[in-house]
């Protein structure tokens, strides 16, 4: 077995509450309220129906664990399933760059069931909730880019981030640890291809992580083996799923380097891809004093995933396609000022004024970039005037970002916004959830998350 | 979207039960017997209880679905989860040798849980199998030998030929079966890696696959969209797992060649690369009225395959160990003429008399051999005799492949042992089970098959 895997598993193993920082606990509880939010937010929106009626044919009509969208009640598992397709959906859960992990949707949904499951507390669930954030972002940074061109991270390493929350709250030694990774690694899939086709398997991908890495715990803590190296080994993970795995990436820090404080909270509603550039925009703009119509063209200078991406949408036809073109979202930042999921909803597809400002905007591979992405997401713009001038928009890091974060009133303010956007709980009921959260520290039940 | 996914989708879609020869239905019949069988057997043999622990956990405590081991029932999703599970752990179930994928663990498990759920009838059940069978096959040929090296083809392809007999019981039409296809290759997962530590990960892997297809049909059949192109796109499966893909296999005589008729039935209750070396030194000792003390050496000449899979274990520790150790079953043919389960778990770890005729026997890879493999399964060994011959072993159709298949009678007698071996079932239950298997093509309810 090796050392890297073996130095991961046993710090998993000994991760207590007590250890953790502050700092690092209350960013926890600030990406809980934001998976919660981005859960509510789906209420309602295709495909999520479709895993409640899934839950309702497979599972019991009741159960300890909650389902968020629609204030019911299952087993862990299919809680954890509902959950995960929810909490993905609108776009506006946290993402973990250098992994390009988004670690929410997965790891709070496994472990929010699970918790729910096994009656533990709220400090049981940020450590755990912890565990899994430190370990899929290293096996997601272990697995490189190569992986992602291919496979959806928070899809594979998805399953494994999940099935570690759970194994926490389900109090794993270092040995279970080694088994749980196996279990849930040779269930890791997720493949991009969906993307052409605008196909509903981003909801499939998180859903399944989440509940196929609490089955993994689930079965692991009742005696299923597991392959010992399964991200290592000559048959596992990074074999068949990577060609620039770095299995140094696996024990980087562990307990010094507190990789969930890395995390990125989403500000605008769109695919994370175009935020640098966003930003960028609206950098210049507000320096310039520049409205839309001064604007002739945007060239947006980016890394080579962001096109990768991006590049297969030209006029979108959808909501969610809209969220994954450069130029609806650059419209809707220079015609509108911001690019929330209202703006989405109802003028990315429909407004004259942004659909003109989309034909303006190109993409161009920068090297500077690109040579700093996945750790960095430059924002770099050029824009070219009506008058003819060219203007420059620069920003390192953009809103949301570690450097640049989200304050708990911004948190709570995005919180609001996107229970109201599905009108899931009432303005009263958000507020009393934002306070929940606040005090999950001292909370000894999570049956109120519901 | 492809041709060839294309003619495959439309296949499926049109394919109706009066256009199957009945040659085809009385094999699928046989398979399903078998497969009934090889689950049965299982009951109580680590993992599968924890399987059933699982279930009863997260699934409700009954459902129209039955689970075969213990009796019970469940929605079709845990019934597709413990049968799944179950029916691969003796390694007595079969085997389709070109694409090197067990068929009848994953389509059956999937099959009859979402027949049962669905209230279909027998001929139902027939013709969705034999559309997981000829799929899975032609997807497994098509993924080609490269991503056998490193992926479980039966979890992997498995995840699809479950989907495709589950959204054939849900009379899909041919977009349906393109989105299908989408959903269930997206969640198709399985690494060998668990091989080198023995873990239960097989289990897993086809309880998974089963499990997971009908996961995939179920949320297909409600609407959830999935990737067009997912076996030859850009970002799909054999961009991902494979590097020798080759799609014309995809729809390779659609409708003429029955793939099902083609897969082998297991005689020897070993590792299949076992198989062909077992039959040869059965061809030579009978030939020449050969008794084990009388032969000092057995060269076994085989595919890479084989060494590559059995290579690993040198002195079994276990009766799992030990149906791939290549001198162990051979040993157990030498001194008892015969290698079945009972041989397995009775005699294979502690008769002496196996143990020094296992050190007899090497492993040669054999270019013709080699050549051959996966399409055809040769069987050469080289007998060196204590008094000094060389004699030679050959067997061009190890017993239960489509050229030198089980009789009915032999069928029926691998049925009752298998039953026999686990007491799921009394002879008399095991008696009835047969008929009623006979009999599914004139069958309108599937409830008995508990």
């Amino acid at each position: 077995m090796s050392a890297h895997t073996q130095q991961l598993a046993t710090f998993l193993a000994d991760l207590r509450f007590e250890q953790i920082p502050d700092a690092v606990l209350a960013r926890t509880e600030d990406l809980f309220l934001d998976w919660l939010g981005s859960a509510l937010a789906s209420q309602g929106a295709h495909p999520i129906p479709l895993f409640e009626r899934y839950a309702a044919q497979m599972g019991p009509s009741e159960g300890r664990a909650r389902i968020l969208v629609n204030r019911g009640s299952s087993t862990a598992y299919f809680a954890a399933l509902v959950n995960g397709a929810s909490s993905h959906l609108v776009e506006q859960d946290d993402l973990h760059n250098s992994s390009v992990l988004h670690p929410a949707t997965v790891v709070f949904s496994a472990a929010l069931a699970a918790a729910q499951d096994l009656g533990k507390s709220g400090p049981d669930l940020l450590t755990a909730s912890v565990a899994g954030y430190e370990a899929g972002i290293r096996i997601g940074e272990f697995l490189g880019r190569s992986h992602y061109r291919i496979f959806h991270t928070t899809a594979t390493v998805g399953t494994l981030a999940a099935a570690v929350a759970v194994g926490k709250l389900l109090d794993f030694d270092r040995d279970q640890f080694i088994n749980l990774l196996g279990n849930a690694g040779t269930q890791a899939a997720g493949l991009w291809e969906f993307l052409r086709d605008a196909a509903d398997s981003k909801q499939l991908h998180t859903a399944k992580a989440a509940a196929d890495g609490l089955l993994a715990a689930y079965l692991t803590k009742d005696g299923l083996t597991g392959a010992k190296n399964i991200l290592e080994g000559e048959q596992g993970m990074a074999a068949g799923m990577s060609s620039d795995a770095d299995p140094t990436k696996l024990s980087d820090r562990l307990g010094s380097r507190w990789a969930l404080a890395e995390t990125s909270f989403k500000f605008h509603a769109s695919c994370r891809h175009t935020h640098p550039a966003a930003d960028a925009l609206l950098d210049v703009m507000q320096r310039e004093g520049l409205v839309a119509r001064d604007i002739a063209k945007v060239v947006t200078r980016v890394h080579q995933g962001a096109i990768d991406v991006l590049g297969r949408v030209v006029v979108p036809q959808t909501v969610h396609q809209a969220k994954f073109s450069m130029g609806t979202v650059l419209g809707l930042i220079a015609v509108h000022g911001k690019a929330q999921l209202t703006e989405f909803r109802d003028l990315a597809l429909t407004d004259p004024e942004v659909s003109a400002f989309r034909e303006k905007v190109t993409m161009e591979l920068d090297s500077e970039v690109d040579n700093a992405y996945p750790a960095r997401w430059l924002g770099r713009v050029i824009v070219t005037t009506t008058d003819g001038r060219t203007l420059k928009g620069t920003i390192d890091d953009p809103k949301g970002d570690p450097g640049n974060t989200l304050s708990r009133e911004e948190l709570e303010d995005k919180f609001r916004r996107l229970v109201a956007f599905s009108s899931a709980r009432s303005t009263d009921e958000a507020g009393e959830l934002i306070a929940r959260v606040w005090n999950l520290r001292s909370t000894r039940t999570l049956e109120q998350f519901s």
